[in-house]
């Protein structure tokens, strides 16, 4: 085992290796792998200027992996690094995400610039999220411009997604009429952008239509007061035909630029950062109830209870955490 | 203090005064008022018949107050007795719920087979869930054939009243056009029945055209695949002319009684029931974390680090829970 200095020397020096290896250690959950990977996220130093963390999202068909490889292209020609995280918290379904969907974007694979990591094959949505924000901060320890979070369509993993980016950009496709398609208002609700894919062809004045839905849509949805006018915006793009991927990017960096001039930028990581501090302690709090010695037989036993209905939820619950308390002391 | 056995076998009996002061007593977060709640809730019995509990939400101004005030006196007319809870979980605002309004709801709350009980003017909605819990089974002790829960539309206290009670009803106002008047899709998710009321006079067209409306809406929102065909439904009614209010209770009482044929009024109430324990739970580990010598010092102290990035979320709360399940459990 190298110390975590060198490993994190080697991550920030542009070593793909030590980065891969480091991102297999914080998904792994073995104790003694998270206290290395704790080790190591605490000798990385972050670089001047941040990364633009980016979540994008899309409805399944879309043309995720074809859009995320032009879009990375795209950013590559302007000179920037570009890494690609995928998170797909249902081990079961391999559609939509681009899990094993390396060879689907060839060209960006294979670009020295970019850096793509598809989700590991099992995995719950706790774990997920954790390990995601860590391999977003070895990615920008590692020097690159843009980290790309890629998501599933599945709600709960946007939000957390949402959770941990600095903007987030939802893919979807031309629709018939004025139908939202069964979008999930919440999702709508965090988009910074929306952008309508396949505007080109036969889809193209669909994809024109569509998107003045949307851009609707969107002004009905919110407002962010901090926001400057016009976003969140909704744009149409060819993934195909490489239209309006710059004229996106342009928006959501002037979006960036004008949050980090007014300190949001800033102020979002850090309600992030203490958001997911909060999280931790929960899921933290859950564990060691549950693990601690008695607490599981108890909680079978008092759960039972609760549904015949012989015992009220606080009682119950108060008996639970007694004996937690209890065996927390003798713990200690 | 009288004895737990004493209040319970009052309350049992229909006297008023004491259903009163024990819900009274629940509303408290004194420790020992919690341990006398407890011990009462011990001691009550619950009838053989369950008491339907009932959650009801409506848009401010389309007259709640009235609405139920006609309803309770159509229930008192088929011979039921009828409880009727408030939950405000925003001590802040007043309109909208039922607070202080026994006044506009005359009649209903001079008629003995019927129990009005204001929300308290202070509370959290975790308190408010306990507290309101406790106060139905103490209503459903007391003998009402109907407890009807109140809440004012601000999205979460309708999903905690639905956790909490047998079928849920929205109440609307007529709206022109087809704009769903920006009803939370939340919501709408969870109403079992929709009435739009003020079905009278020159809103009566505009009344029945919004009710097909919401119709089409929840036909397309959600199928509850153990409902009977048809529900959830909405329908028009008219608070102050009364038209509508027995058609409403004749479609709520075929959905209940559907669901208790099923087995799935039984389920329902048991699957509540173990949320709720978790849910205690979980707020009970929180304020014993909160509460455990040092802990809160280390965490304002990690937390402004997380902040500031020179932490990870995951290494302060690793510090902040090993804090905790080291501190010496004044309790234990």
């Amino acid at each position: 085992m190298q110390a975590p200095e060198e490993i994190a020397k080697a991550i920030q020096a542009g070593d793909r290796r030590a980065l891969s290896r480091a991102i297999t250690l914080v998904e792994s959950t073995r104790a003694d792998h998270r206290a290395q990977a704790r080790a190591l996220l605490r000798a990385v130093e972050m670089p001047g200027k941040p990364a633009l963390r980016i979540g994008l999202s899309g409805t399944p068909g879309v043309g995720k992996s074809t859009f995320i490889e032009a879009f990375g292209l795209m950013l590559i020609a302007r000179e920037l690094r570009v890494a690609v995280l995928a998170v797909d918290p249902s081990s079961a379904r391999s559609g939509g995400s681009i899990l094993g969907d390396k060879t689907r974007m060839d060209l960006l694979s294979r670009a020295p610039e970019a850096y793509i990591r598809p989700s590991p094959s099992r995995s719950t949505l706790g774990g997920v999220a954790r390990r995601t924000r860590e391999a977003i901060l070895l990615c920008e320890a590692a020097g690159f411009d843009v980290v790309l979070v890629e998501t599933v369509g599945v709600g709960q993993s946007e939000t957390m997604v949402a959770d941990m980016t600095d903007a987030f950009l939802l893919l979807l496709a031309p629709a018939g009429g004025d139908e939202l398609q069964g979008v999930k208002r919440g999702i709508m609700e965090i988009a910074d952008m929306i952008l309508v894919n396949k505007a080109d062809g036969d889809l193209k004045s669909t994809a024109v239509r569509t998107t003045a839905d949307y851009a609707g849509a969107l002004r009905l949805l919110r407002k962010r007061p901090h926001d400057p006018e016009g976003y969140p915006r909704a744009k149409p793009v060819s993934a195909t035909e490489g239209h309006g991927l710059e004229e996106a990017w342009v928006d959501l960096t002037t979006l960036l630029n004008w949050r980090q001039a007014q300190g949001i930028f800033d102020q979002r990581r850090a309600e992030q950062a203490t958001y997911w501090f909060r999280q931790e302690i929960e899921e933290g709090l859950r564990s060691r109830f549950r693990a601690a010695p008695g607490v599981a037989q108890q909680l079978a036993r008092l759960e039972a209870q609760v549904k015949t209905g012989d015992i009220t939820p606080e009682d119950a619950a108060e008996q639970a955490l007694e004996a937690f308390m209890h065996a927390k002391s003798g713990l200690a």
